[in-house]
């Protein structure tokens, strides 16, 4: 594939890697204006957009183009996962520089359809640009029968929280990535997750349409980041006991509980469930972990049990460009 | 206003510069997962997505940051009325180095945010990161009544081309702005077009409503590279004639048809009539000045019939990223 001397040429390609849209939902796609979208009757729609920036969120000299294709869809489609909704379409915004064109972008797009046909989420549409670095923004719509959706602000005290999966495993699979010198192969279990993130999104709908749920939200930025705004936008606090957090085996237990807490790019679901409720969450929801890992308080602030029986303020260590140093 | 330290304090910072979101259609928005929409009864959503980028469509010493804010809404918003629609909400995707956090950003979320009352377009979600230039990403969610949606594929033999507004005059308002040494005011009618485009939302939705255009789309790379677009997708040719277009006064008449073939970010938008609807189109909409600039016809290509009665292939020359050498 050579490099394309035209924006026109490069849509026709993106659109190529995808099959047609479903016409009964999506009557326009790429190539027009704009694309048309009709939820279901019944149904409210779901909108989320996300970044995924080379030198931010992926390095282009350590990270397979298939996974930042994969990614770059499924980490949006794990904040509709978080609603409790399913992703049903997205709009991508592509910039690259000419190097990338190639292929670079064969196997981007690949990754990205793999994605999009896992997920059943159609591309509709986006825009295409040049720029130095590679530049991708994704838009995901989803859908929620009306009044099902989770917000983060419904936790009550006396809620017990749980997340699923295990806590620091992508962030144990980038340090991996990042030590490696050449191309690591993604056989790792904890390069897996970080490099090809599944969004949990069976059991955010599962969570939804049972009720079960009294706040929910995804964890994307680490434990430490993320459980303080979902206590903040439901006015409580939080205490979670280190004992009981789902670690990473095959390190120390010391390291493994750092990975757990301020560790990113999990994607799993952090959620509140009333005590009543609680007892209809099972240990397992199709093979993937549940885990009660400490309860909602009244007191504000998130906090942590540490194994010695202290109890500390847990300090935000997760993911934030913003705080970052690089 | 000083830096930010953390991505949340930025989020606060945006949702400060915005009003609350409308309640019985977003009842959920910046700060969670996601956000809900809803499009009444009867209307279909339009979904679409435009990068807005440092250095590729705005320079950070010659445009003012809150012509950025603006015109990052407005032409995004220009894809919606391009299809008949109306804009409702938006997402924000937002990239930032720390230089810009400070007075840049203030002055970005004030033009943001004019734009945003003035189409009456509700800021609903996004993301923040960090990053060396400025970078923007806006999806714009549009509604429409089921079925009005005028496609880009509609035009047929016969069909009147018309367009609105002059054409040329935002590339005139670019090429000033360039030229200056310091930044320019915003006095000059060129250079406010270039810099403060407005979607023409009012009279995309006239033409739908009333079933008047067979196609439409909006000029925003430059006339010679968008008429062919709207030919491919209709699969039909067209045949402008030179000495109709609505040319930009105050300059000499070749370089203004070259302006007004060739330039970009004009944001007016060109429509096929059929002819028995021809006369249904009045030179003027709401002072916007309407013009008939040729015909759809059934050869294949864009044709350009020049002041000397000869007749040419219409080259695409107009703006776009992956052929400028810059």
């Amino acid at each position: 594939m050579s490099p394309f001397h035209d924006e026109d040429a490069l849509v026709k390609e993106i659109a190529r890697h995808f099959p047609r849209v479903r016409a009964h939902e999506l009557r326009l796609g790429i190539g027009d204006d704009a694309a048309l979208w009709k939820a279901r009757p019944g149904f409210a729609s779901i909108l989320t957009s996300d970044w995924f920036l080379e030198g931010s969120h992926f390095l282009r000299e350590k990270h397979p183009p298939d996974s930042v294709g994969w990614k770059c869809l499924a980490r949006a489609a794990s904040d509709i996962a978080a609603m409790g909704g399913t992703p049903r379409c997205f709009l991508l915004n592509l910039a690259l520089p000419a190097a990338a064109t190639g292929r670079w972008l064969k196997s981007f797009l690949g990754g990205l359809r793999r994605a999009a046909s896992s997920l059943d989420c159609a591309l509709v549409g986006g825009d295409t640009t040049r720029s130095e670095r590679i530049l991708v923004s994704v838009t995901v719509i989803g859908e929620i029968p009306e009044g099902q959706e989770v917000p983060r602000s419904g936790a009550g005290p006396g809620d017990r929280l749980y997340v699923s999966g295990t806590l620091g495993e992508a962030e144990h699979g980038l340090r991996l990535l990042r030590k490696s010198r050449n191309k690591v192969r993604s056989t790792n279990k904890a390069l897996r997750k970080h490099l090809y993130p599944e969004p949990r999104v069976a059991l955010g709908r599962w969570l939804a349409q049972r009720n079960l749920a009294s706040a929910m939200m995804d964890v994307s930025d680490g434990l430490s980041s993320d459980l303080p705004r979902l206590c903040s936008a439901s006015g409580v606090g939080a205490r979670i006991d280190s004992g009981k957090l789902p670690l990473l085996h095959g390190v120390s237990a010391g390291f493994a509980e750092e990975l757990a807490l301020h560790g990113g790019d999990d994607y799993e679901l952090l959620f509140a469930v009333s005590p009543r409720k609680a007892r209809a969450i099972p240990a397992k929801f199709h093979n993937l972990r549940l885990t009660q890992i400490g309860k909602i308080t009244t007191e504000r602030g998130a906090q942590i049990l540490r194994r010695n029986g202290s109890v500390e303020l847990l300090r935000a260590a997760g993911w934030d460009p913003f705080r970052q140093k690089k």
